[in-house]
């Protein structure tokens, strides 16, 4: 950015432009030189700082609030006056704990799907891509935020992979990566610290860990950035060791109950309440606010992960508002929880109330208790009408080398194999639980033919495995697993938290070498794969985790006919199969997961044979 | 500050340091390895995130908050545990917005005043200095801060003098002083904007202030600093005006009813309700939280201008916390305003909470009620207990430059005669109104003798004068006022706000003469003069404004003495005649006020004649 001496000092181009917006502004207030460019009129204020609703104009110029309050001295001949009588006027929400990679949408599309809800600020954490292509991945994706008229902020990982003991990732992220990425452009602080949640095992097993955050963290504290925690069932000692371990400032958008709520509030921690597509944990956390009486200056109000269908269908963080107040908050109180609150724990001091100065983000409500958004405006100007976008938004091309993620060749057979002893082996299974990332742990009795341990449709012993895609060390992790009562085929795809290698789960080898392969030649994706040959198959180009071909409605689509094909044709029994499949690889989440470097004992940090 | 490559990046050394003691934190919590330093047993915690009360432990190593809740398990044989059943832990106290120089004291002096009544942190504005001396005298108080045990913080002023074509200060600040002010050591912010705080004005009369202001407040704003506001008597377009003229984000110390209370909230301000020595605007204030039942996240307590004998004897803020739970205020939340709301404002994130990773400064509370401090903590060390200081506070010498501010010869009788032809004259006078820095305008008629019109005693028509003391000008001010009751002699002073020249009230020429010459004389301070002889006197060395020689008591005394001897000797009826007088030259605030440059007419930013 190009700097000019001015007064002094140096100031660099986006403040001097500032500054000479802010005096056009002063100008307009104190003289009859000029008048605002729109006028809200005579609606229903919502104001999150005071906590209050009353009847007053918006004035707006430019992409600033002008005034709040009586606003008719500065309608001019050329202002535009909206007449807002009865319709509520909220600064635009803010989701404060998200993932792209979670909704497989680009920044551009995931941004289109939730402006006309009223979302004008996300704060995403590219952890995933992050863990497959490193800064490469991170900066890409930094860039498309550039063609985005929402304030899209990152938070990056400080540690990639989570356990590196355990795991292969694309890139390996610490401290050293830290002064680079954190002075680039939309880059804000540090995201969930996943590598301390573990508090009790990480401390034992990999100290050196802690060091290196500390580093990282102190580093982003030193630059006034924020750094975001993730204390997963921390308590007492263990949480306050978390907490140190992120300079003493952070956030957890994994509590899961009331409990766990009110200790983190009390001991800090800014409580993001998270309410995603799947992981729902409002309900409970609010319980600090709706029972215990708590201050709630810290409660915030994240999706973490949210899938396309959902963000289509059922709203972005209205509808997340829209609950909290049906747990019996006050709608101000909740509004202040994805605007005020967030916006002051990242220091954004631009955006999440309406005043003077501020930008003019607005979510123009017509009815608070069910938070219907009728209209929103980014930077002063009407961008979403009754659910619809009316702006285009300008197509972001992902470079080459965020492309090509996986590096590896087609696997065979033989690869896959698990080779076993005698006529029968006991093999160790992954349990799935459905809707949660833990896992249980089983241990099964399977035939082996040819030396090979072979899946038992009738008993559900599947076969699942993880393949290093990244070219770095050709490991392929092999278990078995119980839970998705398939009977045919296999299915495989490159999401496979967090280090995102190819996991796939069949009924024999044929077909799931067939599933990988296809993902591999896709260059990232999802394959299914029955009686050797392909059923469908979604690319997935953008570090093997977002496309970069479908919108937000035939990703929903598409995901639909996928998982139609897996429970019809291979008869899986579980709902949301990708997802769940794409958890079995988490070496942070207990009991037993599956790596690259195999069947992973996550509470022993240990790597353990699929046969007993 | 040296700096040390680690990890990939620069630290420099304090943040090094803070790794390594973040790292010990953590290693006491997860391991038997070491305990606390201290454990606070079993106190009832004031938790002002969550605003609640309950009982814990506290538990520090070294100067952090190690757990604040069930801290058994960190007591080891070298623990110093103290009983603290029935008493309240608190975090110390922060006063946000104060002056030093309205108390005369330095910085150590102050310090050790205020440090027993719980304050930790204080948020000072060195606008007086900085008009008397510039940077100069700004850096030497912020040397001083080095060496007190409490944290410091300055916010300096971002123009010197507020009405540069209405008077002289020793030093002209402006933009072009930010860069080199805003990165020296404790500067955190821009202070009180008094350039624009009479809007309107400034507006019609001094555009271009308005123009560097903000040159000013958006370098603040690009490096994440603070810029408080002052925006007296503002409300809509105008405060507005003033609040973007800040940067978005400010502060106003100077609100004195509801309306404006809640007006300034609803705008997005930081309400700082002041409650000092003399000005006290607490009870309107808060009416705006007990009546109108606001979020009080922006409500902050601060003093403003608080005198040696008032901190001696009352107290501070805990004094001002007592009278707001007075007013109706749940105390938690009365603290609030003393801790997490004024360190979230200003982003001092390691106080104003106690929890892990924090600093331990603490307040132990014995009556909530009442607000009694029983012991402070200040970095995890006992400093206080039972309003006594425990600590040596080691001697500051303030350098010489900053002790020789008055560069003037003496001045002659001749210097201060107002000419007048007749043998009356209709002159202007300035009406002193108690306890308001506002003043009234009224015209008198007074005998001429010799060419020069001549205070009348029997009608309360003084003569007032104003003498540039930095001699950049040679300027003396001119004119005469009502309210000062005096029937002798004459008292002057180089503390005149803003601007600090020498002003001087009195019943003749030639004591005032003579109290302005013994000003000069000391290099600063205040002369009491009576029949041609002086009856009494005190040096103000620094900046003419601050004694280097005198502790807290020994002012209190000096002050006592000083007006005693006005009231018994010359017969003033005014109480608090220093601080009186020194408002006579505040250029800021209406109607008339005398500047170095003659009789101001503040509405009208015109100099007129003392004659009609």
């Amino acid at each position: 950015m190009s700097q000019k001496k001015k007064g002094g000092f140096r100031l660099d181009a986006k403040y001097l432009k500032m500054s000479m917006e802010y005096r056009n502004l002063i100008d307009i207030l104190m003289s009859d030189k000029d008048y605002a460019d729109i006028v809200l009129y005579d609606g229903e204020v919502v104001n999150v700082i005071t906590r209050e609703i009353y009847r007053a104009d918006i004035a707006i110029k430019g992409k600033y609030v002008l005034l709040v309050g009586d606003c008719k001295d500065l309608i001019g001949p050329d202002t535009l006056v909206i007449d807002v009588r009865g319709r509520y006027l909220s600064p635009g929400f803010i989701d404060s704990h998200m993932h792209f990679e979670s909704s497989m949408l680009t920044v551009t599309e995931f941004s289109r799907l939730s402006i006309p809800s009223g979302t004008t600020t996300l704060i995403a954490d590219p952890h995933e891509i992050g863990n497959a292509l490193g800064p490469v991945g991170m900066k890409a994706m930094a860039d498309e935020i550039d063609s985005v008229p929402n304030k899209v902020h990152l938070v990056v990982p400080a540690l990639t992979p989570d356990c590196p003991d355990l795991e292969t990732a694309g890139y390996d992220t610490s401290s050293k990566d830290m002064e680079d990425l954190l002075n680039y452009k939309h880059i804000i602080g540090i995201g969930e610290l996943q590598g301390f949640s573990n508090a009790k095992h990480v401390y034992r097993n990999t100290p050196e860990i802690i060091t290196d955050l500390l580093a990282s963290t102190i580093y982003a504290k030193s630059k006034n950035m924020v750094v975001d925690g993730n204390a997963p069932e921390l308590f007492g000692a263990e949480l306050a060791a978390h907490i140190i371990s992120t300079g003493g400032k952070c956030s957890c958008h994994e509590t899961t109950t009331k409990e766990e709520a009110v200790e983190k509030l009390r001991q800090g921690v800014y409580l993001f309440m998270r309410e995603g597509s799947t992981q729902r944990n409002m309900a409970e956390c609010i319980r600090a606010v709706t029972e215990e009486k708590m201050d709630s200056r810290r409660c915030i109000l994240a999706t973490d992960d949210m899938v396309a269908a959902d963000l289509e269908t059922i709203g972005h963080m209205n509808e997340i508002v829209r609950r909290t107040i049906k747990e019996g908050v006050n709608p101000v109180e909740a509004i202040q929880m994805v605007t005020i609150n967030p916006a002051t724990y990242f220091g954004l001091d631009d955006v999440g109330v309406l005043a003077p100065g501020k930008i003019a983000d607005i979510a123009i409500i017509d009815d608070l208790e069910e938070m219907a958004v009728e209209g929103v405006f980014i930077d002063g100007k009407l961008v979403a009408s009754k659910g619809e976008l009316l702006i285009d938004l300008p197509t972001y091309t992902y470079p080459e080398q965020v492309k090509n993620s996986v590096k590896i060749g087609p696997i065979s057979e033989k690869d896959l194999e698990i080779r076993a002893e005698g006529s029968t082996a006991k093999v160790r299974c992954i349990e799935v639980i459905p809707d949660q990332n833990l896992t249980g742990k089983l241990e099964e009795t399977v035939k082996v033919y040819n030396g090979v341990a072979e899946p038992d449709v009738s008993m559900d012993t599947l076969q699942i495995a993880c393949i290093e895609r990244y070219g770095r060390t050709g490991n392929i992790g092999k278990a078995f697993v119980k839970g998705f009562g398939m009977r045919n085929g296999a299915f495989a795809e490159s999401v496979a938290h967090d280090t995102h290698n190819i996991i796939v789960v069949g009924t024999n080898i044929r077909d799931m070498t067939l599933a990988v392969n296809r993902v591999i030649e896709l260059g990232g994706g999802i394959a299914i794969a029955n009686k050797g040959r392909i059923l469908s198959d979604m690319r997935l180009a953008v570090g093997g985790l977002i496309t970069d071909e479908l919108d937000g409605h035939e990703v929903s689509s598409k995901i639909a006919q996928l998982e139609r094909l897996v429970k019809e044709d291979l008869g899986c029994k579980i709902h949301a199969p990708f997802m769940h499949l794409s958890f079995l690889a988490l070496s942070t989440s207990p009991i037993w997961k599956i790596t690259d470097k195999g069947l992973i004992d996550v509470n022993n940090f240990e790597i353990i044979s699929p046969i007993v």
